[in-house]
């Protein structure tokens, strides 16, 4: 029988939704959203909608945006000769906290044959080599993961680049900082000592 | 400087609210949200609206509820002399699935004097008396967790059980189902020697 009402069991099942929430964590964060105040826990639920309504792509750079153009891209302090190319708007963040002053472009997505994405067309490609055309732009960095489908995307990219006038690069591989070399995988190590720097 | 539109970080903050969800997470569930369907994400604020506006606790068990009695009071095809007490809503689940058929009744809470609870008035205590004030109610089983609120507040419910015509009884204590003896600690192994059965 059920023994909770089915609204309750309804705002479970949604919350399942999550990535990597499973029935467990959803009913520990529903019974919270019961417990705790009303007005934050509808706040939540208005905050969700208000964000999903309103939040678009930017119409440059497909960063998270509720105008047409994203902040970053009204910026008009930032270097607008290098764009940074991820994969993911949330991949901006921790470039922008490492104090990176360029332009961005987000691909949605990654070259991946086991997720069937074959075609540029899947992915916004297209825009960023609209963003080249007038010159203005000297430095494209792919800063793709370093997994075998970023790998991929990065050399798909820098071979579809050379017809335009810019320099490719691609993102330092080696020792992360305050990376102690016993808990380093041998990939990497092996990558640090390709990229070993004189000094 | 702000990289996301406002909507998206009150949605982050408004997510980090939930338990166990800090920063990290809520951004996670957030692109995740805005990657969806807009369809499920609006589905996800509404059923949390809805949830949160629509239910209630029982009047009678405290359990949640959109009705003024929930539907475990409203079965009559269970037994009404043995009421299972139990810390909060949640904990009726497992009860129930254990095939358990009485009524419960919900605490809110357990006497904590860490929490600053110390008073029976902080929790539902009073609705506990008032249901056994018609003599239908035969049994009591405290089953508070086995922690030391949980102990105290069985303890002090026993004794203030004592001037009702009532038997108060305990959750057994012992090695959980399926247990290997290597992974028991030794408090449990204790409680199942003091309590080992005839055979």
């Amino acid at each position: 029988m059920d023994i909770f009402p089915p609204s309750l069991e309804q705002m479970i099942d949604a919350l399942t939704r999550l990535p990597g929430v499973g029935r467990k964590t959803a009913q520990r964060y529903a019974f919270h959203l019961l417990r705790g105040s009303h007005e934050d826990s509808l706040g939540l639920a208005e905050a969700v909608r208000e964000a999903v309504e309103r939040i678009r792509r930017c119409e440059r750079c497909g960063n998270y945006s509720e105008t047409a153009l994203c902040a970053i891209c009204r910026d008009t302090r930032r270097d607008e000769t290098v764009i940074c190319v991820v994969e993911e708007a949330v991949d901006i963040a921790p470039f922008d906290r490492s104090g990176f002053n360029g332009l961005y472009h987000v691909l949605g997505g990654l070259f991946s044959p086991l997720q069937g994405i074959v075609d540029a067309e899947q992915l916004r490609i297209r825009e960023l080599f609209d963003r080249l055309r007038d010159g203005v732009v000297r430095e494209v960095i792919a800063a793709t993961p370093t997994t075998p489908d970023g790998e991929a995307t990065a050399l798909w990219l820098a071979r579809a680049l050379r017809p335009y006038d810019v320099k490719m690069t691609r993102l330092g591989m080696g020792m992360p900082m305050g990376g102690s070399l016993e808990y380093v995988d041998e990939n990497t190590l092996q990558k640090a000592l390709e990229c070993r720097l004189s000094m």
